[in-house]
């Protein structure tokens, strides 16, 4: 009776990848805004925060400031470096995640999730909470509104995130390249009027900074070391962003590793020129930069304070307004663009968690339906949760960078160490089989500069921890020990059911009979349907069932039925108390007891309508029905579709919605096709 | 092929009415309170309304204050007499809507189920408002935060009647009876004490009233009749509620109909009894009551103003406290009683409102599912929607019950006139064909009655719309035609989609084949089960469908497959960019096209759980797969569940939640039987 003897197997493929989805690889040059915006943002915080806190002990320790912009830079190149091996043995896109999964196991894997879901709620904290900075600086009636400027701001990129923004190319390659070109231009430019002498002074070069209480000099020894230590790991804040390619090798051109280690250091390079250079210039336009909560510190020439609207402008602002003294729309230039590279960095952790998540989803520790692509509802709520937190985040904090950035890099250094600890061991295996001498030197070297780069972000990890645990960072670490036993329970649900399902032996019996039963509710057209259909699967006993709970409509049905010459019995169950779901559910218990080795089939006819409203007036008996039968053994559940014409509607709308494009679709290698008679903008 | 050719009809009944549910019919002595206590409590606010409007005139007018009451309890009597006609015309309980329907037409019905629906609003809102302000009366500390009292005990309410409240006989009968002691017992009390000489006067005795701005003696004509009317239509307010056992008819004991009224005689005769007694033992004690608003125009013996913390109580308060004024518990006692019956009152709204829905619903005037008993949702949407409604109208207007007052009865008298015209044109349709001379005169004597009846009522309605359109019954004309307009687009909607459905001869063809496809995510026990129930429905062609999103797993699977030696090709879907939905939806159009006469059975393994977040982590691929396959023709959906241990869990929830008490049971003559061992406690 089986039909299909012979077990073929037909793979489709390039048929269904139809419509308007199409596969574009990105070229170095679309990939490198793509990945960088996280990553060179930061050059519009990190030097700030290093000014900030040498500025606690005076201004004595400001000479420091490019040593330590240098000892970052450092520190940028060994992680960079470290990154090309990682791009070039895992080149599946799976990043620190799946360098510490394989290598170190399943809780390392988990504590890297962990840190990168913290990390990105605190990207879009952070790069919004500096760019309502730049915003006030750049249109004074903002000022003091940061923390609502941030949140509207958040609001309106979940808002198109969630509504689906074609990316392109072009999207983060005009606005990225613009800063760069901004940044670059402007130190050019200084560095040039530095040469010639005539570089103006900043406008806060008059002042001077009292030290923080406890910090009066003549500094200790500890006491500076500490200070420089600070300094440093709040300038880390720099090396944020930098493993995002890590996570994109597979929407590079082939060769996709080589294109994307060439990548990174490209990013490197570019991200320290702009470090350095604004650091050195804001230490030669004598600049003084103070804990925007502490203003009170800083002095007029005088001695006396600051009037009490003194407006402290960020490094890059005051460095544009002075080396633009007079050209002012390269100021304006400079501030625009530096605030929308920080909206876009805002963006890219929109974009990256729901990769994230499915990538967690496919490894069963995050709700599977996040694995995969299109599930409206699990990858809206991704959205509205990072919204959510980096919200609450901006609104607790106030929009200011510097209290957010004591949170931030202890997450992203997690991950560095694990995932350096993880291409260690990688490369450790790897020797033990390779014998060609080669391929062994390249192993070694490569572990070599894995093994440099864990010793030196692991001794930034203490730093961090140790300057930053009670300035903020033990709220992330808290975080991140949720989010940690949070997924291992999802891992470990997913794990007991899956042994509980299991297949053995027994699960091959077939079910003896098949008693089929159609609900009629009325003798309309899905009854008929339900009924035909029913009847085209010939099983061994059918029947319709009717619950009366009005005798008159009980009486008109039975008419009908008698009319129709329907050939199929009708069964009345009489339900006194207008119930309808119970009198249904006990009856196939009933007929499962009288013959516990067959199946009962359960027809429903459905009436599908298009609009929302429509489905509150509609199936919610056959819904609710549904949902009580699954508890039933033994029982299948058959829903007839009997499609009305407004469902039109909602079907045109669900293909919208598939078609629509996703955040994260560009990194993940899929965009979308030109529409016909368009520019391809991004090749 | 088909099975069972003849069409045997088996009725169960009884047998389903098993497990915990019984049904128990209500004698008069229980049926009274159940019923009565909505049309009972207003004795605690109607009198007042009396006083207050009076009282814009200053006290002179207070001679009229009986007469007033005369004419409200003519107005009830004629109206109960009315009811009385319909309680023997119509015993299904249907009430006002079934008589305005059947005789008027469905617009008629629509009117009066718009303004019974605003009525229980109101209802709700003017006893809890009433409520509060007895219990600031006996509590002084709640002076001034009545409408927080308020919301408060409607949220208390609400949760009570979304969780189940088992009632009985019982829970009506003690604090109605109560009520009536309380009251009847204070006024005989006081009567006495007027007889023997010795009745004090109420506490606000001493004060005079200054007449509202352009209310000052000496009164003209018309501005008396407009005054009286006013203070009449006022006292109306003491008929709602006398109209709901005209929708309990059958939970009457037989002979229903002659029981039923014999009740509402009863409950008049008790209504006017009390509310008279107040009256005129209020007028005796020389009360003086204003609108608590102007308390200012209260002056005390002297002329002067009256202490700015002079508490003005409801006339109930004062008599009690004056009739019992050298016996404390006495006046706690009528206090109580009073508060707890206003509580009640409210509650029978919550109890009505979900009787009104289904018959609405059966009728297409509101969600269908609204008409099976226990749709859990519809039903608290109900519940909520009732409590959000009656607390922003207790909000808004501070919890006052005199202001409320306006927005009340109008609803009501709406549906007594249609009620009072539909039952004329029923005697007149009934007198035609009638030969009986018996019987003739019977119907002539109840369609006087009625005609009177409706005399009556459309002077009230009249009186009513003058007296108080502007002072708030506009919004409740206003709410009545939005509920109007909404019911009448459901019922055009199901008419339209009764149309569509409609069956014709077209609709007997059968499917030519059955292609059935099983979706297989892994080889475990769902997968099998479900391919076991396809195979026993012996379909033309059976083959299972994987859609790969990943090469790995991909290949795994296809060995197990092999290895299993299913029989059962199975066929791979590549799905590049991690579809699922969009593969599965397209090859089975893909099917339909190639054979459009065939049908396509899809076969989903699902795997039952028990807890929310167990839903969270589970099926919501399968779920939206069912979803997007009910919009394509030809397609039948097939759910296999498989129940996992903990499924179990929400079976029982499921079954708790079924056998659970609704809200409006008791007066649908459904009530819990009483369990072992428990004393019958209504019967």
């Amino acid at each position: 009776m089986s039909v299909g003897d012979v077990s073929k197997r037909i793979l489709l493929g390039r048929k269904l990848r139809s419509s308007q989805l199409g596969e574009t690889l990105l070229p170095k040059r679309i990939a490198l805004p793509v990945f960088a915006s996280d990553a060179l943002s930061s050059v519009a915080y990190a030097p700030d925060e290093i000014f900030i806190m040498l500025a606690i002990a005076g201004t004595s320790t400001y000479v420091w400031s490019w040593k330590i912009g240098l000892v970052v830079a450092l520190v940028m190149l060994t992680v960079v470096a470290s990154y090309r091996q990682t791009v070039h043995a895992y080149p599946s896109g799976g990043g620190d995640y799946e360098v510490a999964t394989v290598n170190l196991g399943r809780n390392a894997g988990i504590t890297v999730a962990s840190a990168l879901i913290v990390d990105y709620v605190l990207t879009v904290a952070v790069s919004i909470s500096s760019a309502a900075q730049y915003a006030a600086g750049a249109i004074p009636p903002l000022i003091g509104h940061e923390a609502t400027v941030g949140v509207v701001a958040v609001a309106i990129l979940t808002a198109m995130n969630l509504r689906g923004v074609r990316e392109s190319g072009g999207f983060f390659a005009v606005p990225t390249y613009l800063f760069m070109v901004a940044i670059l231009g402007m130190c050019a430019y200084g560095l040039l009027r530095l040469l010639a002498g005539d570089l103006p002074q900043a406008e806060s070069a008059g002042l001077t900074i009292q030290p923080s209480p406890g910090w009066e000099e003549p500094l200790t020894q500890v006491g500076l070391m500490f200070l420089l230590a600070r300094a440093f790991s709040s300038g880390c804040a720099a090396l944020t962003g930098v493993e995002a390619i890590s996570n994109g090798v597979p929407a590079f051109r082939k060769p996709k590793s080589r294109n994307a280690a060439t990548t990174l250091l490209l990013l490197a390079l570019i991200a320290i020129t702009m470090m350095m250079s604004v650091i050195v210039l804001a230490k030669q336009m004598t600049i003084r930069y103070v804990d925007p909560h502490e203003l009170d510190r800083l002095r007029s020439a005088g001695g006396g304070a600051v009037p009490a609207d003194y407006d402290q402008h960020p490094v890059i602002a005051q460095i544009a307004a002075g080396v633009f003294d007079h050209f002012s729309p390269g100021f304006y230039f400079v501030i625009t663009v530096t605030g929308i590279i920080l909206v876009l960095a805002a963006n890219t952790a929109f974009n990256g968690f729901p990769v994230l998540g499915s990538i967690l989803a496919q490894d069963g520790l995050a709700p599977r339906s996040l694995g995969s692509r299109g599930d409206r509802l699990a990858y809206s709520n991704g959205i509205v949760f990072l919204a959510a937190m980096s919200m609450l985040l901006i609104w607790v904090f106030d929009a200011e960078t510097t209290k957010l950035i004591q949170l931030y890099i202890v997450g992203v250094f997690v991950s560095f160490n694990l995932s350096q600890l993880g291409m260690i061991r990688h490369w450790t295996r790897h020797l033990r089989t390779e014998t060609d001498p080669a391929n062994r030197r390249r192993m070694m070297r490569s572990r070599a500069i894995n093994t440099f780069g864990l010793g030196m972000t692991a001794v930034v990890l203490v730093i961090v921890l140790l300057t930053k645990f009670l300035a903020g960072a033990w709220i992330t670490i808290l975080a991140m020990g949720f989010f940690f036993l949070l997924m291992q329970a999802i891992g470990r649900h997913y794990a007991r059911v899956e042994l509980e399902l299991a297949a053995d032996e027994q699960d091959k019996v077939m079910p003896t009979r098949v008693h089929a039963i159609v609900l009629a509710s009325k003798l309309h057209k899905p009854t008929l349907r339900a009924l035909a259909f029913a009847r085209a699967t010939r099983p061994n006993v059918l029947e319709a069932i009717y619950v009366s709970i009005d005798s008159k409509a009980t009486t008109r049905l039975m008419e009908e039925w008698d009319e129709r010459h329907l050939d199929i019995p009708l069964k009345v169950l009489h339900s006194p108390y207008r119930e309808v779901v119970r009198p249904v559910v006990e009856y196939t218990q009933e007929i499962r007891r009288a013959s516990p080795r067959g199946v009962v089939a359960v027809y429903i006819p459905e009436y599908v309508v298009g609009r929302w409203w429509e489905q509150l007036l509609h199936n919610q008996t056959a819904l609710r029905l549904k949902g009580r039968l699954l508890f039933t053994p033994g029982v299948m559940v058959i829903s007839v579709p009997y499609q009305l014409r407004s469902s039109l509607v909602a079907a045109e709308r669900e293909k919208r919605d598939e078609e629509r494009v996703h955040a994260g679709d560009l990194r993940r290698g899929r965009v979308a096709a030109p529409e016909p008679g368009r520019q391809v903008d991004d090749l």
